[in-house]
């Protein structure tokens, strides 16, 4: 600790995301003005635990170790990753190390390598002494504007909610349908699928969530369920096995999930079993919407399901789990035989055919090259 | 217990199951001739313990505490249930108190309550002395039918495998998808979507299973993958969100599931998540059968979807999970946010139209009124 009696480097601050219930930041400035305060998501749902990060050491844990996920807050704590190195050290070498440091965290994330690219640019045609108070600044901005993206997403959806909440006649709840966490906790705020949501229950509507807890990481059962509730958005929990017979029994009115990358002809990869509730949608005319900050969109790939590769993770993802205990603590448990051969594919691919509609922060798209090009006519060219 | 000292009053066997591996037995005769062997099926996978009935009460308490599970091998336990009152005690006014205490254990479950009518059947017209022979080799009897329906199940799939093997040019294998649990341990041998997999096995095809979870009481984790196991079928466990990628990377042959309750319109009540398959495998040309004893064939409902009621169960099968600590302990432990509201549907109906064909004891049906009344004329009659 270098650097626990310096002064604050900066006013910026950010935003905040929705307001009913018991608020939280996932990311936030402590109140000395230079320390960055995160939610522990490794503990949720079971404890609800913030961790002060003081140094550039600090912040490639919270990444390497999950204390934060999600590409939207893994960027913005990369950045502020970058921020703590300048307050400790604000030298050319260290603004290099850093940024080293951070990128092999996890070295597949998009939002990383550029956050962290970003904050080289910024600071890298500084002085050293300019660059303690401009990287918090530019790590705030980051912070800032992917709150700004989600909310944009957010108003964008709103009207899709109202809609259905207009069309009945007696008043009933608006059922919505999602599929692991692409909520708050996965961003600096207001989340991606979930931001609809937030917005409707702010304005009053009655919508209530059906959450697949969304096997082998259970983020639906453990992250989304626990911040809606804490957000105060009835919700129920279930198995994600579950979806298609709601869907059967007129149980849902429209499905929002998140994306983890969407290709330029509107297939979109996201977390595994979301193509199967598309699937289950399609055969009972449910609409079926992603939403989807536009940078996750690559603009390279033309075919989703032959080229976008299926991370396989560990096969104790699916064998062992997590979970607390009656007496209160947290235990992991094994679920199978031993010696069983498991396979853990993270995500898939759903085709765009099934998919109603992109939500972007600029709008609704048709999930197709030439919808993605009306609204993003900059990147759309074919 | 009244009669640990009485000689055996049967001779009567059960056939084997499938003989590859380390075979087992889900119920049996004990050695002295009386006294009857269930696997605990609530202590797998983490313990292999065999149990020993030796009065009624036994029996009650195996079906009621699911040590025993499965339509067929209920109804096989809850007769020769009747056997050990008998054993103890062949007055009429035992053999109606006996039929009492085992169709209080479990009132829905069909084959139950059909077993032990079946029971009372036989045994009400002989007298007290001629009973406890008769009883014994009813029960077995019933025992045997069960077998015998599986492995006619077998024979009936056994070639939708075998053209499958031929049509591969490089001997690759074929690989078979399930849910749930429809394999031994819900019979008292064979089981019934994993008969056609066994005989297959046995005959030195490549099969290999895809083994879904199944949430929320994983069946499949803990009940095929261990059955599988035991007799040296090759199988993989993945989450229940998986299948409908493995289908679109053409990793998926065929899909073969059980089913609880089949209309009579060829609607498949079975386990919650199965829907979801059977429109993955429509999606990507993959065959999609249900593997069924015809007993299970409802004759009455012509409308699976609207028709068949679909059981919800207590929200704490899937709010909480039991497995196996790192020290070996069995342990159960909590997966939501205290107070989560979670729902938790037991079945779903896959209609017809997604089904590529019913496997019977007497061959594969079309999954319609017209296909199951050519393979059941008695019954087929609209």
């Amino acid at each position: 600790m270098t650097s626990a009696t310096t002064t604050a480097t900066t006013t910026a601050t950010i935003p905040e995301g929705p307001s009913t219930g018991a608020p939280f930041h996932t990311i936030a400035l402590a109140e000395d003005g230079w320390a960055v305060d995160i939610l522990d998501q490794t503990l949720l749902p079971h404890r609800e635990v913030t961790v002060r990060m003081e140094t550039l050491e600090d912040a490639a844990h919270a990444i390497f170790s999950m204390q934060v996920r999600g590409a939207p807050l893994i960027g913005a704590t990369a950045a502020y990753g970058m921020a703590l190195a300048m307050h400790a050290d604000a030298s050319d070498d260290n603004l290099d190390a850093a940024a080293k440091t951070l990128v092999a965290t996890r070295p597949t994330a998009v939002n990383l390598a550029w956050a962290v690219d970003e904050m080289r640019r910024v600071l890298g045609s500084l002085g050293a002494n300019a660059r303690r108070e401009a990287a918090y600044v530019r790590a705030t901005e980051i912070a800032a504007e992917d709150i700004a993206i989600n909310h944009g997403i957010g108003t964008s959806g709103l009207p899709l909610l109202e809609e259905i909440a207009a069309s009945k006649t007696g008043g009933e709840r608006v059922n919505v349908l999602t599929h692991c966490n692409a909520g708050i906790l996965a961003t600096v705020g207001w989340g991606t699928a979930t931001a609809p949501i937030y917005l409707a229950h702010e304005k009053g509507l009655d919508v209530h969530v059906w959450v697949d807890e969304t096997r082998p990481r259970n983020q639906g059962a453990s992250l989304t369920a626990w911040e809606l509730g804490r957000h105060g958005v009835p919700h129920t929990v279930i198995a994600d096995n579950t979806g298609g017979h709601l869907m059967q029994q007129g149980q849902v009115d429209i499905c929002i999930t998140g994306t983890d990358r969407t290709a330029a002809n509107g297939d979109v990869a996201n977390k595994i079993g979301t193509y199967l509730k598309a699937l289950a949608a399609q055969d009972n005319g449910v609409p079926f919407y992603v939403a989807l900050p536009s940078p996750t969109i690559d603009w390279t790939i033309t075919d989703g399901i032959k080229d976008i590769p299926i991370e396989q993770r560990a096969a104790e993802e699916v064998s062992w789990i997590s979970g607390r205990t009656e007496a209160g603590e947290v235990e992991r448990v094994c679920l199978v035989p031993a010696d069983t051969a498991v396979a853990n594919y993270a995500f898939d691919v759903t085709p765009a055919r099934l998919v109603t509609g992109l939500i972007t922060e600029r709008g609704i798209a048709e999930a197709s090259r030439g919808g993605l090009a009306k609204l993003f006519p900059e990147y759309g060219k074919a």
